[in-house]
This record gives structure tokens, sequence and C-alpha cells, in this order.
């Protein structure tokens, strides 16, 4: 092989390093653990999927799908994310269990980039899925255990933004009756979080000056618990006034999970635009330019695996929230013990007995190293066997 | 979605659910563990590699790869297995450590199927590569780690064969010369294990009597440790007396590793046709019909991507070697917490007591819960705190 790409990755691949695999599982651990104890079940689904199947209904657009042709004339991708494969094992396999069911999920997803921008086009992907109950309970409980899996993950500062895509849909309904590429307008600037835009195109409908400031509003419905009745305030809309009893509701069960200091709320979240179907949230720290996490209420889902189920759930970015957490030590210990021909035998003993006592050995033939290999702060301790060798502990 | 696919995976992709799923992970940390004991480092690649770098050097044969086109015209393969790309990564971010590098991995590879034979096209592999040391110590250091790591898996019967590519192929010559291809023939047919075939080829060659009984003698060269110096006697072709000696320097060392007893000697063994320069080893278990793991030295790989290194190293099938263990059992205890609107507060401080105690709990509303959800054996224990419910603890 001579080639310039010899050492090169496909556009987006990266290779994860011990240290920083190291970190990853650490904090994967943390979020299992965290999972599980709420009684969810992990499960697992192959890489490849069916394009006309779990590709078409997942929430990816078709153009970030990494394809191919399988020898039987089929399009597969490569899985974008869980939640539809999640939705196919639900509805079939699982269908019998009887709902709801708590499920959870831990693996690599793939969004193929189009240009070289340093996202990721594979990256993994930690999440529940609570399906087949469109309790208030069970939005509650997805937001309370979201914001436990992250403190147990030692994430102190982080904030999860609450919306409803009920509400946002019936004001615009209110506003512009039938008029459905209007308010997709309005929604797909919210939904870029183009702010600038949204009052732009304010200024160039003919709706009445009330509505107009009543659309301005909207851009402000952000914050603590008490945005949520001035939100009530500007509509006498029954879809809005639902929405937002439904988030009252959620205050309250999310105060008694005690989480509420890690809620704010924010009435034009749009997180994408036709996943969700009621309560949505998405997640942020400090340290992080990116979303950290989010998720929501998606009810049309299972309905196109044929089964009548509605389902709440959050997805993590593990590559994200390792990079919020980054300042934690993650100890990678190993001892080298060096040993010649003659010294084996007692090198081999020692190895064993400190291998059992959890300490992580390289047993190494004192010939066949390289001086920078011991020499570089790879091993946090050596120990010499090998004759001539000072015996260093 | 109305389709004839709509809960069909492609060809040999599987589902993993969650009994399955906690099993691997169980036996997947059983292995890590082992393995990092050792000092060796886990690291990941990603799933997608060029074809003209890493799939072109990987072992397994084009047909068997997944490929797709990438936006740049390039063609990319699904991994089809971690040798390469760990090459490629200890070729490149890791060369300048110093040698040796022993690193470790875990995860799923790519192979396509090309017909329904319940073989899975992907699956999960656990291995070590030693890279940067030619010595008989890596050699058995790999098969010792390989017999520590069944072992702390929890598998008590197993075997592994050891062989040396270097005897057979240099009994090969000795016997017929330069013509390679009469050699390669004979190489495909112990490649296969089709021993009949073998023979057959025999009795057509125009090579002496006495060579033909050589070659009859090779296929029962299989046995204890006593089989090498018979093996020895039969030729005194060099390179084949090499091999030998380096077979009994190895026996030696896993003598003092104390593993022997699981393993045994078989000079006609070829896992690959052209993979492997050196000693090389296959791993069965008596519950299984396939291979559960298999390893050896690779010697070509490095110098491909333009590094003077000699490397040896081995793979474990995760779900063949969980298919050994089935018997074990998987603590997956899960209690059910019922509660309705008046009781909830309450049933949220015993779930949080009973979850921070280690046990993991459902905390679930009564009446948006199937009875058969109830009824069926999910649960290993249902505290029901709505009213009327029995408090059946």
């Amino acid at each position: 092989m001579a080639n310039r790409l010899m050492f090169e990755k496909p556009l987006g691949m990266r290779d994860t390093l011990p240290f920083f695999y190291n970190q990853k599982r650490l904090v994967r651990e943390s979020l299992s653990n965290a999972i599980e104890s709420w009684g969810y079940q992990f499960l697992d689904t192959p890489m490849l999927e069916y394009l006309e199947t779990v590709g078409e209904a997942s929430a990816i657009d078709e153009t970030q799908l990494f394809k191919l042709l399988d020898q039987q004339g089929h399009t597969l991708v490569l899985r974008p994310d869980m939640t539809a494969p999640i939705a196919r094992v639900a509805a079939s396999q699982l269908k019998d269990q009887g709902f709801p069911v708590r499920l959870a999920y831990d693996g690599p997803v793939f969004r193929a980039q189009q240009i070289e921008g340093g996202k990721p086009a594979q990256f993994e992907q930690v999440g529940v899925e609570y399906i087949g109950e469109d309790s208030i309970y069970a939005d509650a409980e997805v937001i309370a255990l979201q914001v436990q899996t992250l403190k147990e993950a030692g994430l102190d500062h982080f904030q999860l933004t609450v919306g409803h895509i009920g509400y946002v849909k019936g004001l615009l309904k209110e506003i512009f009756g039938s008029d459905q590429e209007t308010s997709e307008l309005f929604l797909r600037y919210l939904y870029r979080k183009n702010y600038v835009g949204f009052r732009k195109a304010l200024t160039e409908t003919n709706i009445s000056k009330e509505d107009q400031e009543r659309l301005k509003h909207l851009l402000s419905l952000r914050g603590e618990e008490d945005v949520l009745s001035t939100a009530k305030d500007i509509t006498k809309n029954g879809a809005c006034h639902e929405a937002i009893q439904e988030l009252q509701q959620l205050h309250e069960i999310l105060e008694s999970y005690g989480v509420t200091e890690y809620v704010s709320y924010d009435l034009n979240l749009i997180s994408h635009m036709s996943y969700y179907s009621g309560i949505l949230f998405e997640g942020y720290a400090p340290e992080l330019g990116s979303l950290l996490c989010n998720g929501g209420r998606y009810d049309q889902l299972l309905p196109s695996f044929q089964t009548e189920a509605s389902a709440t759930g959050f997805a993590v970015r593990l590559d994200r929230l390792v990079e919020a957490l980054q300042q934690q030590n993650v100890s990678n210990n190993r001892t080298l013990l060096l040993f010649d021909d003659s010294s084996f035998h007692h090198a081999l003993q020692k190895a064993t007995d400190l291998r059992g006592n959890g300490t992580r050995v390289v047993l190494q033939h004192r010939k066949n190293i390289d001086e920078q290999a011991i020499q570089n702060e790879v091993f946090t301790n050596v120990i010499d066997l090998s004759k001539g060798g000072a015996h260093n502990e």
C-alpha cells in the first residue's frame, strides 16, 4: 500500500484513543447505573436497517443517512438514531409483554457529513425510551431521570429547557388558521432558532397588530415556572391552555422529584420539525457550545409500526458529556515489570501477585522494549528485575 | 408505512434483547478486566474505513465486505475486523510512544452474508493486539492471556490448538520446491480442514512415496507436546526445525504460566491463507460447533502501514462465548412499585430509598399499566401503593 489516504479516516470518522476511551467508559457506566436503577432495560439493535422501514421512520433527514445496497437489492442505512429501531422492536418482539415498557440503549449512531466541519459522522448516544404510556407521570419521569443521569455522571452545572409543541402549534393555528404554509414558515424560524428572521417575517404578514405582538411575545416566553401563566394569558386557545396545563402538572411532579432547579421553560422550543408531539426538552451545559441531550414525547412513531402506543424518551450525546466533564480524573495506572531470560519465573510470579491485588502490570522482556517506551510517562511505576536493572519499586 | 419488511432486519442482522444484552455485558466485563489487568489499553476505531487502506489490509475476503460510496467518491467499508484499523492507529498516532504497545478492543465487526444461513453479518469481538515485539515471550503472553480471559469469563472447558505456519509452509516447500501452485492447493485443503480432499490430491501428485507418507503424517501431527518432536523427526528442513524450536520454547513458557492443560498442538493448523506468519492458534469449547476464538502472529500487516513492527494478538467471538456460558445466571431483578395520584409522593420516596439501596425500581401509575405487564414474570417483586392495592412486598 502506498497511498495518500493510508492513515486517513473517512470524513467525520474518529479514533478513540485509550485516554478518551477510559473517560467515555466511566461516564457510560454512571449513566447506565442510574438508568437501570430506575428499572429501564438495556437492549441493542443492529447497525444496519432497511431504509424503507426504520430509515424512513427515523427523525433524521435523508441527506444525513449513510446508504448502501445489500445483495438482495434492498437499500440499507446505518442507523441514524436508536429511537426508530427500538420502536420496531417494541412493536414486534416486546409487544406481548404488555405496556408500558421502559427500554434503554447505548451505542453508536451515524450521520453523514457533507463538509469537513469537525462534526462527527459517528457518535455514541445513551438514552431511554418509555413506550406505551401518555400520562404526565411518564414525561416527568423521563425528565427527572435525565437530571439524575447527568448528576450521577458528575455534571454539576446544566440546564434542561422544557417546551410543548402543542402550545406553539396551537398559537400559530389560532393566528394563521388554515394557512399552513405561513405557520410552517414561522415554525421553521423557531426550529432554526433564527429569531431575527422570525421578527422580520412578522412585519411581512398581514395579521393584526395584536397578533403580531402575541407572536413577538412568544419569543420572550422563556424562564422559570411563572412564564407558564404568562403564556396562558396571551391566548384563549384550547390547545394552548391544555399544553400549559400539562406543563404546570409536569412542574408539580418535578417539584416532588426535587429537580426543578435544573429545569426552565421555553415556549418557543422546537427541536424537530415534525417528530415531537407534546412536551419536549433540550439540555445544555455551560462548558459546551452545542446540545448535550434532548428528548420528549413522540406519539406518532409507534403507530407507523402498526402499534397504538405513545412514547417519550431522551438521548445523551456521550462524547459531549465527556467533554463537559473534561476535568475528571480517570485512573489508568500501569506498572511496567521488566525481566530477562533468567528472571522470567520470578517476574511472572510477581506480576501474578500484583495483578491479584488489582494492579495493572505489563510484564516485559527488557531487551525487547524501546527506551522511549520506558522513559515516556505511560507507566506510573517501573520494576526492573532484569540483570543489572535497578530494582526500583 | 405498510410494508412486508416492516419488522424485518437486513440479512444476518440481529436484535440483542435485554436478557442476552445483560449476559453479554457481564462476559464483556470479565474479559476486559482480565485484559486490563495485564496492562493492555482499550481503544476504539470508527465503524467505517477506506476500502483502499484498512479494507484491503484486513484479513477478510472482499466478498464479505459491506461497501458504500461516500460523497467524495471514495469506497468505504464497514470494518470487517479490528486488527487492520488498530494497525493503522499503531502506525500513526501511537508510533511515538515506543514499541511494544499492548492494545485491546471490544466492538462490532461486519461480514456480509450471501445467503440466509443463520450466520450473523454483525458480531462483537473482544481482543488484544501486542504490537512491536517478535519474541516468543510475546506469543506466550497472548496465549496465556487468552486462557486467562476465558477462565475469568467462567468457561471451564475449552481447548486452544496451537500451530505454526512456518512448519507447514516449510514442509510443503521442501516437497514441492518452486511449484507454488501445488503447495497452495494443499495449503487450501488444510485451511478448509478438508482432509479427504488432501489425501485424494496426494494420490494425484507425482512426488515420491516417501514424501506422500510425510504429508499423510502431517495430518496426524496433533496432540500433546510430544507431537512436536515427532514433527521434527519427519523433516531436516531448517524452516521446519526453527518452527518446532519456537513451539518448544513456547511450551516451556506456557508451563511457567501454568496453562498447558488448555493447550494442544496441531501442526497442520492454517487459520488463514496468507495472514499469519508464525505461531497461530484456535480455541474451541465443547458446547460450540464453531470457532470460539483465534489468534497468532502477523508480521506483514504493520509493514503495509509503513511501519517495521511484528505483532501478535487474539480475538474472541463474544456471542459464541456467551452461548458457551449459557447456563450462567444474570441477576436482573426489578421491583414494580405501583402508585395512584394520592400516593405518588409516598411512592416516590419509597422508590428513592430502594434505589439508594441498589434495588432496581420501576415507579408506575396503577391506571396506566397493562394487566399482562404485571402478571407476566418480568418483575421479581410488586409493591402496590395505589388505593385498594394490596400492599404486597
